[in-house]
């Protein structure tokens, strides 16, 4: 994983101020590397959401196969430029597979994204969840904060998937505890909630694209996570970057497609049009909706 | 389980003619409590139509977990309010997984729905669908005429999910029928198809929402039983009002969305306008459309 | 499996000049016959693209049971009138189903259609492929042509479900390959792509109906897999024409989707359209828009 900072964000590392929204980085450099590269992403997902993972990996122009069987999973990840693991509906196959794919992956030298969905919410997605962060290289963790929180303690909290409506402190705070978070992980992390963070434990983006209303859709941090894992396949060398420009994506996504929205669309046309937004992303569209700052 | 019954409705208990539709219940209330509350249902669902079970327990204002391993089922279960079991793509893994979580919700005392796919298919669906019954204190079930006869038949049908077109008697036969097996069971019935009928064993709703196209998308079937678990968990001293309601309330969902269709649109569009239909239903538009009288 | 020619066929069984668009067959009534005999097809299929393709199967008249348990899968086939395996997604326990669901519907002569999704990826998938096609009375493969090479080479490609961009010589080249496949995995041979080709060994339909952007759909190789094995359960005499009635229904299906795609619509998008255009479809339509000649 090489952490080093680009030339064009190295001149500007003094205080946020001076990052306006949409000028720090080039991201149509992310989508257009994805959508060149067209990288083949293994993920092993949920059933739930696997269908939307799938074609929102199409939409930005990667390229899904998932294949969850252990004696299958290391020959699929030989395929692959990147894997997604992600805790949703678990089972004890499916952990094999993930830690089978994921040692190949890092003996490829090879992106690993890891979304724990759940974690907190049964000792065996919070013990899975540490334990793949354990074994294997994982290049980014990607999800809520509760999930985090569940990680980084040192007890089961039990509390579900929506129960993550306390407080979370103030935004300052919540940067100093992602970027200690990126630290004590050794990896990239991607906190998506009201506003998203993204750090590699030395800088941390601040992301505020987005819509509330993508929260009513199921699958829609599956499918960031899965568009995460694109991004880190196109770009290895700049994954910070890349991870914070799959964020901003994906929430801009969100946001154009509900400017999509006619008065009889509900959640699920909402997902529909997520994907679409995703799939007609451009570059300058990407760079002018960005709305970040470093934190 | 409590069935007692509501005052409002207590004061008209007499013959169905009094009850004109609409009038009966104020069916408002049972919506708005789900989008009050937020129950979490934990969904052990089959994967054809997950998905769509959690995109309509988003619509309704609900909010699923789906977790189907029986190490970590009894955990999730104790996060939510209801539990809702669907037989579809049926393994001893999963299985084992709905008889943990559904001997927990019984301890905590929360609500079981049942939907016993495809009973009278195969043995094993059949057995486990009997099983469950036996051993869960299920709260509700929820399946078509040809499955409720399987599991109260000595033998197996061995008939198919698509295998309901003899006749099944007079509506006033099919509602003993359904009554009776409320009583038999121990539960409360909510058979649907031509006609819906929700029983106690004592009172019987006859239900009349819906259309038939609604048969042609995969999974309207799991996708009532879901929005049935979270009225219950709204609802759980109203029981057999909350689940008449949840069948009032898809129904409808389905009428306001063959209103939204538009010439090209088929059962894909369909499949989507019916959640989003939920998504957008309010208590005013429940009252008015809902077309049910007592039998 | 009966590959007696139609008369109406046999006729004009001269240069493929001759044999000049939408002119050789009556589609419609193998269309017809699908709408009006309303099969029900067992389908084994993976978690992805599931939910899709229980729709295109509504959507085109017929009916979709899926059950992937060994415990049951033999009494989900005697219920059906064809059997559709799909390797995507594979588990041990699910090839125990598909063999043993197989070995009945070959004892009760009802057709099989088998998908070898992924077949050259791992060892699994094409040693799987290969079990199947030796154990079971195959009726009819669809696959794409590095699967189909996977299959029939001697050694495992480990090529990705992505990776047949390589050219694959001429049509007629192409032509010779198929029908060879045909003779030699003694079953009819669908290979779609750019162009499909559908063989029984003896003749071979050339098949121009389709659009690439389906290609960016997840699933709508499962979802023509589906659609031929309904099609094969309803005119199982046929069936080599019904196979073809099948591929150019789904690829035309994707032609007239692509034409009711608004500017903002993407790949989700299209992937409703398709479903709903199999759902509309009709006789006179698929007669006037079918595109192939025999080669």
């Amino acid at each position: 994983m090489d952490l080093s900072v680009p030339q064009a964000v190295f001149s500007v590392r003094r205080p946020a101020a001076f990052l306006l929204e949409g000028t720090l980085l080039n991201l149509s450099e992310y989508l257009s590397r994805v959508r060149q590269q067209a990288p083949v992403i293994h993920a092993i997902s949920n059933y739930v959401t696997a269908n939307d993972v799938a074609n929102v990996l199409l939409a930005c122009g990667a390229s899904p196969i998932m294949a969850d069987d252990p004696e299958e999973a290391v020959y699929i990840t030989r395929l692959s430029a990147a894997l997604a693991l992600n805790l949703g509906t678990l089972s004890r196959r499916r952990v094999s597979a993930m830690l089978a794919a994921g040692e190949e992956s890092g003996r490829l030298g090879r992106p690993i994204l890891l979304d724990p969905v759940g974690a907190g919410a049964s000792p065996m997605r919070t013990d899975t969840a540490r334990m793949l962060l354990h074994r294997l290289p994982v290049t980014a963790l990607r999800c809520n904060a509760s999930e985090l929180r569940a990680l980084l303690s040192g007890t089961h909290t039990h509390r579900g998937v929506d129960a993550d409506r306390q407080q979370a402190g103030s935004l300052s705070e919540q940067i100093v505890f992602v970027k200690g978070a990126a630290r004590q992980l050794g990896c990239l992390v991607a906190v998506t909630g009201e506003t998203d963070l993204v750090s590699d434990g030395d800088i941390c983006f601040v992301i505020r694209n987005g819509r509330p209303e993508m929260s009513r859709v199921t699958g829609t941090g599956c499918q960031l996570s899965a568009l995460c894992a694109a991004f880190l396949a196109a770009d290895p060398d700049r994954s910070v970057y890349a991870l914070a420009a799959a964020v901003c994506a994906m929430g801009l996504a969100g946001e154009i497609a509900w400017g999509h929205m006619t008065p009889h669309d509900g959640n699920a046309a909402y997902r529909s049009r997520i994907i679409d937004a995703v799939y007609h992303l451009d570059g300058e569209t990407l760079n002018k909706g960005a709305r970040y700052e470093l934190g």
